[in-house]
């Protein structure tokens, strides 16, 4: 077996100060951003006068170079009615959500305290039957805490990223009248802050817990990392709030306000004129931020979670190496300190001049950190592991060397660059596919659409590939041990993957204010192209976050049907199969739900703006101002009503088919939504991405083929119009959604498990 | 065990009567349909100067009552052109795909005789170690031969079904000119010749090969059974070919004669002036006749194989128990007479006399013969089954009573009604769905497009779970035969439900027709009347189609998994698991492939067409003849080429994996492609069904609703068909091609299960 060279106290310490750097880190980019000066005059501007900072900006035309100080002030007050707009909805949100958090947080302890009838007593360990382990109630205790203590991390995650990211979109707006590069920095520092901020945190709150939970639980590291679960599960549940929640605000504003502003009355995008543009603006905060943010920081808990639970039943919680059973946490420290070293490459080491370099700039990112942190992974399991250690795997053990878990990680990492660099290929305008599906425009929206699904179809055969390929060598390497590691080094370089994904909506936000506050053309040409990159790296996010969910989802699928008892998973049994049908129609009926949400808003919010344009006199002349404030409202509304029943159908499909049906149909419907969602997610956000830059394709006409096509306003655009507007939902509401589904769903049986073993199947014992 | 009362030399008598009875009641209802005479003097017209019957018919004007003789020229002229138009596609199709089906036979004949190196000595049974089964080699040629038994039997099917109703268009035309009662049955009794043709057809060719075959395996009902799933194999290939070709077909000239005629020249549907309307007339022929006569056949063909199968190593099989061995055919015979009856219901026993009781005649229809076929269900298995017998159940042997195996096929039976009935309320305009996305077309077609797309996932929620509570019974009854039988009795009303099926293209062509040959606006509200009820009953028949196909596929898949000698297909294991989520990923690779070649087509056809409107002076006025055999050639030279690569990949993929990767891998594929592929296929069906039905609603404008909506040419008409031309590929060729993608890979992993468990998974030995 052997010793690791880390010592468990060296592990104790290692950590802790990982964290605590990242967060420094953080706080360093922080000071850089906000050094530039928003509003001079800020303290001066009477609060109670600027309620919601929406009624007292002007629509004045500005050149650069003009009064300086009012184009500041300006952009001041825009940054504030956006960033009021957004806190003001997350603690509606939040509102909501949190009476629904107490609820099932009271649901997990009777749930898992009545696994034993809520027994004081301990009973013989699950996998060691001759120790005493921690009675089942404090395991409910436990669990629940953890899961509380999930759901506020990624509620702190999601609202420090929308605050950061609305405290930088005006200062990128005011960087780019001194150039693209700037404009860039200060774009890209604020996504780093939202980055190591999440990282950092999600791992500090899971290693205090993990310390804390063990003052009680002492030598019983089964019942204390089954406990753990509960961070996981608290994490993912407000995560699919955020994403759903999120994602119906923003598709209803966006889609209102393009429908009219700019198919009906032909007024450019973020056009102050437009009723539903601050409702855009906010939108993008709470969805592409907020929402991402508690997407990615899940699944970076659950991907913990799900390696603990493993190793605390393998030879590492058996024999008690601590510094073994941290392996996850550790490669989350080097994660840190590596994407820290990529971030300089991008801030320091290198300077951007021009449009053009901004893109493989963000790409050289993904692979600078892809590259470093293979190295650190080697790094760290030669150090922290054993050089030979032995991974439960259904019932029994297997041995396992540290360098097949080495390739475990790093299989994962690589597959996420992979997954990264096709989804680029099928979304970004530089290549082939995005241009057939703009020439597909020439003939009508009809073709553009059929075009488009088709791309998003094709889009998938990579990708699944490229996990298929992953989740067999790290099996076959290491059974679902393997699995949940590969998850985390595709998670594991999050801090610059997060930076990345947050600079897109920041940059969008900058561009909108610059046109808000009637910047000159120039400024607003920089904040496109920061922009126009930004939409590649979404995708590219987008592409990461579904992959690492499939890998997670089936790690957690492992650990789930290891504390369910089941020794295996036939298809060929009729309780698994009708799970595998019904699970593959699960995220079918969700995407209906969110579908028509954001179709159902969208329909209120054109006929608001429709109104406003109607009945409002001088208001398209910009002598006259919108009712910004209603909009916001039926944003607002609609996401706070329409979240519910989505919510509902992830939240309670394990409870029902666990309590009712039992394990085995359980695990099918988990298996089946895994390999039926991971395919719509891909296909619905890389056909989205592909129609919005088919859009821009034809707007900036930078070629002979591209000019046919436009300019704005010809035929062929209006088609890409409509393309763009039917994949709004599909790559910001429903596809992004669909992770969390899969992820939620694992998460959740796997909480329940023991309840499930215990107490499931009624329906079957009845009859 | 007991005895079954219907004797064995009674079973031999039965199955071939009731065969003939089919095929006498389709020559008799010819013989009605014939009665309607088109073309008085058809012999006089010198077939020399009429090459293709497309030079020759007028452009005038023509009202009822007028030159009667004329008329019928015209009529007789069009029918002539499609039925040639789609005769010559049939007959360059069958040319490619023969000589494709030759090598493939060769490969089958290769593969199976080498599973013991083509040795000629008899070997000892799989099932029944102590006796002496044909040689492998012999088991290899029999197959071969069924296999190309299956081919030209569906060939065949499909090219009656195509000339039937080529017959039947301009006859139904003529009989509309006395009334909508009397077009009803002539178009009702031409359907109900194809669907009675390809039943008995289908069912006598099986029965003759199973007694042919026994001269020479005799006793061996093992390898007897075995070679006989070859027919399965056969028919499903040439009815992928003829989906995905004729789909191809038929949406490239539907999408392109749309896209130019109805939205850029504002002329209507089926005008003469569209150079693509013939193309457009012959697609439905070859697409939805002759494409779905052989997809159902294969259906038909595949669920009485798998049955067969699965009985021949049961008790039935190894006590040589002929009429429990034929229980599956004498259900289809059963099925006939039941049919029958209820045909009489539609032609005989009521009359139509309004408009608004077409409808519920069809609906009618499907009623009575469920009702019907449940007693005939009930009598066949108390009279040909024993009152218990035994099952094989994956090594092990299952007792099952009599009434259990009714209930088996009745429920598969009823949950196909169910399925029907689902899909009617939400692609029928009569009810809320498709009302709501008709009012989406208000704000534009994409938000038409978003609840499109909500509405065809919505509607996968109730068939998935028929099809799974149907598969739950089942299993529980009779394991995988129960399965394999529930699919039969989906499937055991075949021939109404054909008949029903075809009844819709024929009445299309019937309005086409009426418009190109100048008819009255009465003769064409008739039709349009007759069309629309058919347009509801095809969207019921693709339910049918993909439930049935589920079911079979997963037959086919628990026999393959016999056969392969596997004793359990574990989700845990990273061989299946792979195969799973690749599996999963094959129906969107699949879409992808037709989508984009429906797409391409149809922009070759959108340019031809635009040229001809913008070369041919006088065009669009309606003094010159477009030139339709241009548009015809672009659809069959694009379908030909591109049914190639979907074809490969279906057909190609259980060979590779099974060769490479084994059969556990490929149980993998199977589950991953049956579970994702039903919700794509049914979503896919319904959103276009929709689509199409609610730019009908606004069209017909028969509500105040639809009124506010209307009339033609409104925005929310534009936007209406806009969804329309996206729906077509979705509905008529991706949709229904995936039913043959799970079915045909389930087959073909069946038939070559014997080599894969010999020599497959050469990538894991060699590794």
């Amino acid at each position: 077996m052997g010793e690791a060279i880390v010592s468990d106290l060296l592990t104790e310490i290692l950590i802790p100060v990982a964290a605590v750097i990242g967060i420094a880190f953080a706080v360093i980019q922080f000071v850089f951003v906000s050094k530039v000066k928003v509003s001079p005059e800020r303290q001066g501007v009477p609060s109670s006068n600027n309620k919601n900072g929406l009624d007292d900006y002007l629509l004045a035309e500005e050149e650069e170079g003009g009064n300086e100080h009012n184009v500041a002030v300006k952009c001041a007050e825009i940054q504030n009615a956006i960033s009021e707009g957004a806190t003001s909805f997350l603690f509606t949100e939040y509102q909501y959500v949190g009476i629904f958090m107490v609820a099932f947080a009271i649901l997990i302890f009777l749930f898992l305290g009545s696994v034993e009838g809520f027994s004081t007593r301990e009973q013989p360990c699950t996998y060691s039957k001759d120790k005493a382990c921690k009675p089942a109630l404090f395991n409910a205790i436990f669990s629940t805490v953890a899961f509380l203590l999930g759901a506020i991390t990624s509620v702190v995650s999601g609202f420090l990223g929308m605050k950061i990211a609305t405290f930088a979109n005006a200062r990128t707006t005011l960087e780019a009248r001194k150039g693209v590069g700037k404009a860039f920095i200060t774009a890209f520092r604020s996504g780093a802050v939202m980055g190591f901020l999440l990282a950092a945190n999600g791992l500090l709150v899971l290693y205090i817990s993990i310390n804390l939970f063990k003052l009680y639980y002492a030598d019983d590291w089964e019942g204390l990392f089954e406990a753990i679960t509960g961070y996981g599960l608290g994490g993912s549940s407000m995560a699919l709030f955020g994403r759903v929640g999120g994602g119906i605000y923003t598709k209803a504003a966006d889609v209102g306000a393009d429908l009219v502003g700019k198919v009906e009355r032909n007024i450019p995008e973020d056009d102050p004129r437009n009723p539903a543009v601050i409702a855009d603006n906010v939108g993008d905060n709470v969805g592409d931020i907020a929402g991402m943010g508690s997407d990615l920081f899940g699944s970076y808990a659950e991907s913990s979670c799900a390696a603990l639970v493993v190793a605390s039943i393998s030879s590492f919680g058996v024999n008690h190496d601590f510094t073994g059973m941290c392996f996850p946490l550790l490669i989350s420290s080097m994660g840190i300190i590596v994407c820290l070293i990529t971030t300089l490459f991008a801030t320091d080491f290198f300077e951007i001049k021009a449009v053009k370099e901004i893109e493989p700039a963000l790409k050289r990112q993904l692979i600078i950190s892809t590259a470093l942190m293979t190295v650190g992974i080697a790094i760290v399991s030669w150090l922290a592991l054993p050089s030979s250690f032995t991974i439960f795997s259904f019932g029994t053990q297997k041995e396992v060397k540290n360098w097949e878990l080495f390739f475990c990680v790093a299989i994962g990492l690589w597959a996420g660059l992979v997954i990264g660099f096709v989804t680029e290929y099928y979304t970004s305008n530089a290549y082939s596919p995005v241009q057939d599906v703009a020439d597909s425009c020439r003939t009508g929206a009809a073709t553009n659409v059929i075009f488009g699904l088709a791309l998003g179809y094709k889009s998938v055969i990579i990708p699944i590939f490229a996990i298929a390929i992953s989740i067999f060598v790290s099996f076959s390497l290491a059974a679902m041990y393997g699995i949940a590691v590969a998850a985390l080094g595709m998670l594991s370089t999050i801090a610059t993957g997060l930076a990345i994904d947050a600079y897109g909506p920041i940059s969008d936000n900058a561009g909108g204010i610059a046109e808000m506050a009637g910047m000159s053309h120039k400024v607003r040409e920089r904040t496109d192209a920061l922009d126009a990159a930004g939409n590649t790296t979404a995708a590219i996010g987008k592409g990461f976050a579904i992959g690492s969910a499939a890998l997670v989802s089936l790690a957690l699928f492992g650990a789930f049907v290891s504390r369910a008892a089941i020794s295996k998973v036939d298809v060929l049994t009729p309780k698994v199969f009708i799970g595998l049908i019904v699970g593959a129609m699960l995220p079918y009926w969700f995407s209906a739900m969110t579908m028509k949400s954001v179709g159902s808003a969208a329909l209120k919010m054109v006929e608001e703006v429709r109104r406003q344009f109607n009945d409002i006199p001088g208001l398209l002349e910009g002598t006259t101002k919108p009712d910004y404030a209603t909009c916001v409202k039926i944003s607002t509304d609609a996401s706070i009503k329409e979240m519910i029943p989505p919510g509902a159908l992830v939240m309670l499909t394990p409870l029902i088919v666990g309590t009712f049906f039992g394990v085995e149909t359980l695990s099918g419907v988990l298996a089946g939504s895994l390999v039926s969602g991971v395919q719509i997610a891909i296909s619905a956000s890389n056909t989205g991405g592909a129609w919005d830059n088919a859009k821009k394709y034809i707007e900036a006409g930078a070629s002979e083929h591209a000019k046919s096509l436009g300019p704005k306003g010809s035929d062929p655009h209006k088609a890409a119009v409509i393309g763009d507007t039917i994949g709004d939902p599909l790559k910001d509401t429903s596809g992004p959604s669909l992770n969390i589904l899969i992820k939620l769903m694992a998460v959740e049986s796997l909480v329940f498990a023991p309840f499930f073993a215990t107490h499931g199947g009624l329906l079957f014992k009845i009859f």
